[in-house]
């Protein structure tokens, strides 16, 4: 159906246009004086939706959260395959005073940029999948059945979207996922992760004597909370940065020589970035994987916060009561949260001394690792679209981090998935000067169009 | 001269008088707004010094700290020895919100006891001295010359008494120095402390990458500033607690049997004021040293504060970019500041991985450990005052803590030295309800009393 291709591209500045449009709306889902905003969105899309051609538009929203905008179009048929696409249309909060050259909300095109908040982090993911839909249903219809599920408070912590899947299973049937979220590596390298971790996350506590004492009277007597906890946590890794947990990396898939191959591409984009943003003085972790593999197939522990005694400036002597440290593990697919909290549990009581009291609270429901299929039929929709859509042959990655809705949806929904990121890592989500680059916010319209092309012939 | 102990007996009403007079005075030396209360304070002994006889006494203060002291009497002609007595008349602040029974600034007599601030530490001390050469003043003259050096300073850091010391020799040239502060381990046990540690303080700093990063991303390839701190921590002590930097026991004097056996009677008192105070589930240490040998003749490492990353309620993903700990070594004597910081910084550039920048800054000038002599004139008198002013055979002490004035003293002036306290532990000192028994302070008057009129006679 050359049509829509066609069609996109001689409406690209009205497609733009529209993007502005939505961009200037500060749906800001963090901040509660920005809750008319993100209902403003949510009309707005609901108006787009209807104003496209598509059959359904809703908002699904209850009293104490943000609007979730669902659509669809069931045109194709019951033989054709039923896309469920992932999008949100809320943002960050932003201020010219962060930094910005131009007001966050007052979009700004210069030098083929459009800098405004959420440019990048998800507004131009949610008009290229809509302006795809548009191109199609005004050529013809597509092929394929679509679901659109746009949420309104991802960057607030994406409270209810779990809810709602577990809740709606039906509603959200369908033969592909597509969460188009995230970033590919550089301007013109699309990307497919197939790979992200999970988490389980604890605090350890070392209660050691019931107030405060002076170092002088009690240094050498009692024993120090802070060292108990420092030489607790110092038994959790080995020199090379491996975890010494028993059991830590029993369920951990093996990394093949296919499956390392398979990854190589992406090395150079990731070395290239952990030296643009680290700042640190040279790699580390565990000598036998790659730089990309530490992160992307291996699971970590890490220590994200340590506090006890005194810390400000000066010095005070005191022998602390207690003392708190902040872990996480980094988990990849097959490892069970509950099972790590626990094997690390027994490493605790295990190397506790007695003469403290140490306790491993966890502290939130921890999340699986994603593991996509490489083989899916959306996998390879993706791979073809981006190919025509962007003209270059799209990478494999598995990331370090997280997309909970991903995990909620693997976990819910048992379909193949795929992401779809149309942005780039420079784009700066989250921070100042946010941008989309205007012929990639025209790719990703094309790259979808093709998806939705493509899904149905394989 | 019996008359100076029975003037003192038929004054102790006039002279408890005196002493709450001097605890009306909120001379709170840590808030500037009280500035004018120390200097009342001061000016108070001033009139009192004059008015007992003494020959001199003046007020030493420069344009930014508080006043200083000094009183004497030398008419015990040439031949005679020269005392020189410590006290200080500042006070830590105190509120009746803090936990007070009655106003702290309005002396309040109870079961034989006076409640305020400042009655134990330490304006107790000082009444007590005044008292002592009143009643030997006026009763035909003390048998050894007195030099009085009173502190306004001591709560609030002794900023500038070192100074006025290193200063002041001749001046302050004496044949023995009386250090009336702290306390003894209980009503009826006067104890002569003989050994104070020093210290030295230091902050160890880790620095990772150049900025907090997300631990979805860096986990596993940026080497986490709090692990290297920990791992690095961890390898300061052995699992007996023992320091196993190379070098830190090389000037630690043996203890002998001899001494071993004296400190012996300390250990009840020791031992229960531990379980009183601490809370702590068993005590800890050196296995091969009793409870009050760990803190009064060996050495030790204390981990005084640590900080990094997020440590706040909740979680937050962050691999910070620096961690920190606050670390101080408690001091025995014939070990040199200088030479700890030394050895310790060599550890810490020896273990310190390459993947991180490790920083150990010396965060004050230390101080020596202060081990005074148990044979010398003013010890045996003080043994002798207090067996004849308590009518209790007094024991001997060594303790963790540091009283920094006496490590000056022993630093600048080379003169023997004694600590003589008049307090007990009980005595709230720093905390709410702090209190003196009138009994304890007319037994001061009495000691102090022996204590110049045996010195002489040794």
């Amino acid at each position: 159906m050359p049509n829509a291709h066609d069609y996109a591209k001689a409406h690209a500045d009205d497609f733009k246009a529209q993007l502005i449009d939505l961009l200037k709306i500060p749906s800001i889902s963090t901040l509660s004086t920005h809750a008319k905003d993100v209902e403003r969105a949510a009309a707005w899309i609901i108006d787009d939706m209807t104003r496209i051609g598509m059959t359904r538009a809703e908002i699904f929203q209850k009293a104490d959260f943000l609007p979730l905008v669902y659509g669809e179009w069931l045109g194709a048929g019951e033989d054709a395959p039923t896309v469920l696409v992932y999008c949100h249309f809320d943002v960050q909060p932003a201020e010219i005073s962060d930094g910005w050259d131009t007001d966050p909300f007052m979009p700004t095109e210069k030098d083929g940029k459009i800098y405004a908040r959420g440019a990048v982090d998800s507004k131009s993911h949610v008009v290229a999948h809509l302006k795809a839909i548009e191109s199609l249903l005004a050529n013809g219809g597509a092929p394929c059945n679509i679901k659109l599920l746009f949420e309104g408070e991802e960057e607030s912590g994406s409270e209810h979207i779990f809810e709602f899947v577990a809740e709606n299973q039906a509603l959200l049937k369908a033969d592909a996922i597509v969460v188009s979220d995230g970033s590919m590596p550089a301007v013109d390298q699309p990307t497919l992760v197939y790979g992200l971790r999970g988490i389980v996350t604890m605090q350890l506590t070392v209660q050691g004597p019931a107030r405060d004492l002076h170092s002088g009277h009690y240094g050498g007597n009692v024993h120090n909370p802070i060292q108990a906890l420092v030489e607790i946590l110092a038994t959790l890794h080995d020199e090379n940065g491996t975890v010494t947990v028993d059991g830590f990396y029993d369920d951990v898939l093996e990394l093949t020589q296919e499956e390392r191959q398979t990854l190589t591409p992406i090395a150079p984009f990731m070395e290239q970035e952990w030296w643009d943003v680290t700042g640190a003085k040279m790699a580390w972790g565990e000598s036998e994987f790659l730089l990309h593999e530490r992160t992307g197939v291996r699971p970590t522990m890490e220590f994200n916060g340590i506090a006890g005694g005194f810390y400000g400036d000066g010095f005070k002597t005191v022998l602390p009561a207690k003392a708190t440290a902040k872990v996480s593990c980094r988990l990849v697919p097959n490892q069970d949260p509950q099972q790590i909290y626990k094997v690390i549990r027994e490493h605790i009581q295990r190397v506790a001394p007695q003469t403290v009291t140490v306790t491993l609270d966890e502290l939130e429901m921890g999340a699986r690792g994603v593991l996509l299929d490489r083989d899916s039929a959306p996998m390879k929709a993706a791979y073809d679209a981006y190919l025509r859509g962007w003209g270059v042959v799209p990478i494999f990655s598995r990331e370090g981090g997280s997309i909970p809705v991903a995990e909620a949806f693997q976990r819910e929904l048992n379909t193949p998935m795929v992401l779809l990121p149309f942005g780039y890592k420079g784009g700066g989500a989250h921070g100042p000067n946010e941008h989309v680059y205007v012929e990639m916010f025209n790719k990703g319209v094309q790259t979808a169009i093709h998806f939705y092309e493509v899904l149905p012939t394989l």
